[in-house]
């Protein structure tokens, strides 16, 4: 039998980590977000820094490095996607859970009974959100987050194949910064 | 003051209307979309077939129809945009409703407080709903349902200069074939 999975990707700053923690709580399951990447770590031998940025982010540049190189084999990337694909599809295996990004929704296509959530908010929410939560203190935060949502984008269309963000491919879509981080967690509770 | 509204978008086939429908009888406020079109016909004097299909549609072709012939002045979509138009908005400034398509959600982005929802299914889901509730006999209804969205999607474009079913464009959006009407229906209520 296949397990219930709550799979969240979101737009950076739009509190879709939290609400995901608020959901895993409220309903008395793990919600997996660092710990997926510590485990990455533990098992890969890559330092943890290099793979919370590897392990989501196309690197710099958006497109181009994200395809380069492979004439001479699988990148480092590649490796850690591969990696990652193991450890997502064991955690749910487990039993029933949050996964906050990492292209879980797209992993366990097949292997868990997924919702699909997405939540994204508008720049000015999430440019607010990053210098508060995050203490981010750049220039411009407007900047930082655009460039964020490229590398996501990007990252999730290359291993993928599928948009990121792309209505058909979640099964409810909420704008955190309208309606409020409790009561985005509060529908995806009532759905679960 | 602004009135609140429930603006609906939607694919065809996945509902949108039913649920817009349950929605209003709950919350006991009117929903508007054959109104409208009677309304847009009693005033323009065009036939109502004939506003049924131009008032939301693009033409046959998508794109190259919508775009013609106004190097000789407006077409009569784009009269019929503006006789739309005024219609939404004052409903709006009636009361709280909720109103079904024709784009309402970009007419109101000034003058209501409107909660924006997209409704869409898997094209398994609207081929089946479309045989059963319009009793469409086609060789291929899911043809039919791509043609559908192109144009809906090719005329919100046009006046809008919004993307049809982007995400950004909606507080919500919802997987109608996954979760059902009547969740939808609920989950909206819950937020209005």
């Amino acid at each position: 039998m296949k397990n219930r999975v709550i799979t969240i990707s979101r737009e950076f700053g739009s509190g879709g980590r939290t609400i995901g923690k608020m959901v895993a709580e409220s309903l008395n399951i793990p919600c997996y977000d660092a710990e997926i990447i510590q485990k990455i770590a533990q098992e890969s031998g890559f330092s943890e820094g290099y793979i919370q940025e590897a392990g989501e982010y196309a690197p710099g540049g958006v497109l181009s490095n994200v395809f380069s190189n492979r004439a001479y084999g699988p990148t480092n990337e590649d490796y850690l996607w591969k990696i990652q694909y193991q450890i997502i599809t064991d955690l749910a295996q487990k039993g029933p859970c949050v996964i906050v990004g990492r292209c879980a929704d797209y992993i366990l296509r097949d292997t868990a009974d997924c919702l699909k959530v997405f939540i994204h908010a508008g720049l000015d929410f999430r440019a607010k959100r990053i210098v508060e939560v995050y203490g981010e203190r750049e220039a411009s935060p407007e900047q930082r987050l655009r460039d964020k949502d490229k590398r996501r984008a990007a990252y999730h269309r290359f291993y993928t194949d599928k948009k990121w963000g792309q209505y058909r491919n979640y099964h409810i879509a909420l704008d955190s910064g309208v309606l409020g981080l409790e009561r985005c967690a509060q529908i995806i509770e009532s759905l679960y």
